[in-house]
């Protein structure tokens, strides 16, 4: 494989580097780069070190953001009421892709699993229950909705959509225990069969959920 | 999906134009350069400008090549006597990895394609003719065999490995209609059935080629 010069092979070595990207296809994007267009390598190379500079976390729900604020927390429009609980943003984005929910975020940034040493402290639930917190608090002084300025932070609602698999159940069902006894609404996305999939390819446990989870029309 | 930040949407937006990345393949490396440590992001984007800068073509037998000579052509183990004719650099490497030929190659950069434009200016046939022509007068002046110097230089086979759709084809064949009167071995690599390939999955045309090329043990 000395076959390439060695900026070749450098390149290819970084490439290989990132994930579902292998030593073939690595070597076809670097081969592809080398006969694109100057700027478009130029872009590239300036887009990847303009994201590590700029892309922090947004100081309320911990989603990606150029500022201090994501985009979603600082629309008007979105609804601050209501918090969903997701583990990272990529589901967050996934979520917004549907296009149906109109509140706010809460970014975990994983979920608990004490197998690989992720306990509560580790991931953003200190931050959770004190967005939720504040909300509490001042039920016990006075009616949240006296205030005005007070009721548009109050927190009504968290959907818990952590993952279905065992560490995101459990993430969840910690997060209910925790949020049980605040005078607000906290419920789970629905489980169930997947829309516009065959019934004998879905999975016991889902087809449980599914059938648990059943509903009049 | 406007739920990302700018420059997110920028770098997956740059790594989308690249050849077998989608949207979702894109979003995916965004997110995992965004979380891998910062040197590796700057080492990425450093040898995508390196790569640009750097690469130039053999002068010689236009491979890709840090220098002015690339590496085959620099290395005084390699016959320079046989020419290997491919189409581009990969095919080039293909071979390298086989690790059979010790020859040199000559890198067209295509082949001929009347249906895209592409007739003999358009690739490097031209310098493959010049190659082996300055051969081809010395031998009328005087034996190739006789001085050293020029014996270095004479080329005495010509190997054709373009690829082995019309175009390859069609190019391989104009290159031994331009070669045949000289003083030199022109071949043409062996198409047959793949090493390891099922019989039942071989295409006619493959069948055909491996039939008609039948060999004794």
């Amino acid at each position: 494989m000395n076959t390439y010069p060695d900026s070749i092979l450098k390149l290819i070595q970084s490439l290989s580097t990132l994930p579902g990207i292998g030593r073939k296809t690595a070597e076809r994007l670097a081969l592809h780069i080398l006969h694109a267009p100057l700027h478009e390598a130029r872009t590239l190379a300036a887009d990847i070190l303009e994201l590590k500079e700029k892309v922090k976390l947004c100081r309320n729900c911990f989603a990606l953001s150029d500022g201090d604020k994501c985009r979603i927390c600082a629309n008007p429009n979105r609804d601050s009421k209501i918090i969903c609980v997701v583990e990272n943003p990529a589901d967050m984005v996934a979520i917004e892709k549907a296009g149906v929910f109109k509140g706010h975020y809460h970014i975990l940034g994983g979920a608990l699993s004490p197998m690989d040493g992720i306990g509560p402290d580790e991931i953003r639930l200190k931050e959770l229950f004190k967005r939720v917190h504040a909300q509490k608090k001042s039920h016990k002084k006075e009616n949240c909705a006296e205030k005005k300025a007070e009721k548009e932070a109050c927190v009504n609602e968290v959907i818990i959509a952590t993952g279905t698999d065992v560490e995101g159940e459990s993430t969840a069902s910690y997060i209910y225990q925790n949020l049980k006894d605040y005078n607000i609404t906290v419920s789970r996305i629905a489980s169930g069969v997947p829309m516009g999939g065959d019934l004998q390819y879905v999975d016991q446990v889902t087809m449980q959920r599914a059938m648990e989870g059943r509903h009049g029309f």
